[in-house]
């Protein structure tokens, strides 16, 4: 039996109130964590495969729960430009060119980048999911891919029949968990997404929807429909199922209260809603009363990185300026939500999101042994507000190894740069 | 004669209006910058030690334009605290304790780290600030120090002259481009400014000092002197001196007005304002009103590093959101913030700040051959919005080369943060 011990490190279980445990050990068994704590209670493990974890953190592997991995293609490509010219003559543009393979190689090469900085799990919603999964497998990573549901497309049923087959094919596959994308509400009638909530519910499959992102989708349900996105989607029964909610920016009190009972896991994209300018989801809020928050790049043309670092940076210091508090969103929540809570807020508390026994084995190891992360007073701040994705050492999905010191065990980086340097080429040129 | 030329790079001369060169060249003779182009303009070289820059962007080095660097020791010491508790219980009373060989250690390890992150030139204002500056000559980095003259203090006076003695030894050492400091226009008496003008302008020596950090900061002014900050600086004649002026987030119309006419340089530190809730500096009027600004980390205590490319991140992204322009603060800018501008802010314009004929050889070289900088539609871009300080492959100042892949070629870097780490532990327990 496969068996290894991560040893001598500092372990963070992120179990809720746990402490970090200096001379700790994680020790796998083929996919699963079999323990997680001090040494002084670890299991024997004669036969494991040993690695010195001396000033690291072992933790559990991070959980970015909303991307479009292959915009990783567009990274750079529009930048600093209003929302309707950067989507109507840069992005769509570009993207009604993609074909299959591009969307191979660009979800690649992102998933090369989280790989790298300590992402074991991803949720992606993109056109030609099917290549975006096939490269998920390849590379090792976990992910929670959806299709790309659009109301106004004349074939939007029959992409609804492909995405059901592609859940009922997927679902129980290592490391894939799929789900239905239905894109957002203002681009989904209220009969599609009945539809998807129909199969999503027959299928016990979750839904990956984008969810007031900007003022003007709030503004325009009010118009068009009378009631908020969520009350929407409630109104719908689309809350009454698994769903993972993108984005969340712009939420009345009464959307807060539907979205913490309905137990809807919130993606929140800090980075995206900044550059984008789209504006300061209430994340101190949520937490108060109780949602379910997850991290998310969202996809590259709008971030520019896969970097859930950086989003733990941001969502620690960003909502204690707009509330002028300076308590709001303590660096324990932060690692929280790209951890422990993103993982529930996908469906997946049971499975992954903490180093506990029966897990399943995602796990970072971050080495701070370096100039940035020296003194070691407080090992939950040094990971959101100094380390960088770079200080990840070793990323492990269900056991395995998959990264580890500059090397991706399963993927030629520099063939991957440049398929995708060459699609991109093509795409906008 | 010692000649290097940097080749097959990427080569941002950040001056103004520059395109990025492809296929460039960089040759720098001694200290100096002696070419700076494409290949095809450039020199022969026969005997220069040959630097390969494929795939590289090369730029001039970064400029942290305001830090307490020795506060390193304190990182993750105290965080997500409200303001009086943090510096009355935290950091005031851990300071206190500080010896002259604590600061040299704890800004050794800042500029570790620093070097290691591109930046060539910091502003620091701290305590011991000889042992300082003792460790960025040992470290080979480019600092403009300066005490910090607090007016309470008992023996303000004798400080004062103990920095002018300073100031005038250090002038004219290589690398060494030293300050006076007060610390605040609060923490001192208009007598105390109007003295430390008279020293500047007698020595032709800047002033770095913090500025309207905080809403009760100008609030108390206005209250005591019925003038703002800045308006009580332009009224002491402290802006008729070369000024950096550190956080400036609470300015007025007017205060904005002085600070162009004057010419003052001001030292924005985002990631620090965020973090403490200090507010949001308005970046994009004093940009388009002509402010020259640069941009700083502060001390790692509220930060919590030394990371230019957070800066320059956090100066793109955070002002889009405020303003709801997501064309604010376009990556040019922030890239030249940290640069050029950051220069000119500490009155170093003429030698440092772009990659130009005589100037002195500050760079920077970025290795974008790594998945999160591809594909390389626009290397502006990727440096501001997706590259991190660990993608700097080699750092030189003033034409020696200080950090190349990993290895600080000055610094034993164990002993380093060994030091530091023994040094906080001291201070600390």
């Amino acid at each position: 039996m496969s068996v290894l011990r991560l040893e001598h490190g500092i372990v963070l279980t992120m179990e809720p109130g746990a402490a970090p445990v200096t001379d700790g050990v994680v020790v796998i068994e083929r996919e699963k964590i079999r323990f997680a704590g001090a040494a002084a209670q670890a299991p024997g493990t004669p036969d494991a495969e040993k690695v010195d974890c001396t000033g690291c953190v072992i933790l559990p592997g991070l959980v970015n729960s909303h991307t479009h991995v292959a915009m990783t293609l567009l990274r750079g490509f529009a930048d600093d430009m209003h929302l309707q010219p950067w989507l109507e003559e840069k992005i769509w543009p570009t993207e009604m060119k993609l074909k299959p393979e591009d969307v191979y190689w660009g979800a690649l090469l992102g998933i090369c980048e989280m790989l790298r900085g300590g992402v074991t799990c991803f949720s992606d919603m993109y056109h030609f999911f099917r290549e975006g999964t096939e490269a998920a497998v390849e590379g090792g990573i976990r992910v929670c891919p959806s299709g790309v549901l659009l109301g106004f497309l004349p074939n939007a049923g029959d992409l609804l029949g492909e995405a059901r087959e592609f859940v009922a094919e997927m679902q129980g596959q290592p490391r894939v968990h799929p789900m239905f994308g239905p894109h957002a509400p203002y681009t989904c009638p209220d009969a599609l997404l009945e539809r998807v909530v129909a199969h999503a519910a027959e299928l016990q499959a979750p839904i990956h929807i984008h969810v007031s992102e900007t003022r003007k989708e709030v503004e325009d349900s009010l118009k068009e429909y009378g009631e908020t996105p969520v009350q929407r989607l409630a109104r719908l029964g689309v809350l009454d199922q698994q769903v993972s909610a993108a984005h969340c920016v712009h939420l009345t009190h009464e959307d807060r209260a539907i979205l913490v009972e309905k137990g809807t896991g919130i993606a929140h994209c800090g980075g995206s809603n900044l550059k984008l300018a789209s504006g300061f989801a209430p994340i101190p809020q949520l937490l108060a009363e109780g949602a379910v928050l997850g991290l998310g790049t969202d996809g590259c043309a709008s971030n520019n990185n896969l970097d859930m670092f950086e989003e733990m940076l941001l969502a620690g210091i960003v909502s204690k300026c707009v509330t002028g508090d300076p308590t709001a969103v303590p660096a324990e929540a932060a690692l929280a939500m790209a951890t422990r809570e993103g993982a529930r807020s996908l469906g997946l508390g049971e499975k992954i999101g903490t180093l506990t026994a029966g897990k399943q084995a995602d796990v970072a190891v971050v080495d701070c042994r370096r100039p940035h992360l020296q003194p070691l007073h407080n090992v939950v701040s040094h990971l959101v507000y100094s380390a960088r994705a770079d200080d990840v050492i070793m990323t492990i999905v269900a056991g395995e190894i998959v990264y580890r010191e500059g090397i991706l065990e399963r993927v030629d980086e520099a063939e991957v740069m440049a398929k995708a340097s060459e699609a991109a080429r093509r795409l906008t040129s």
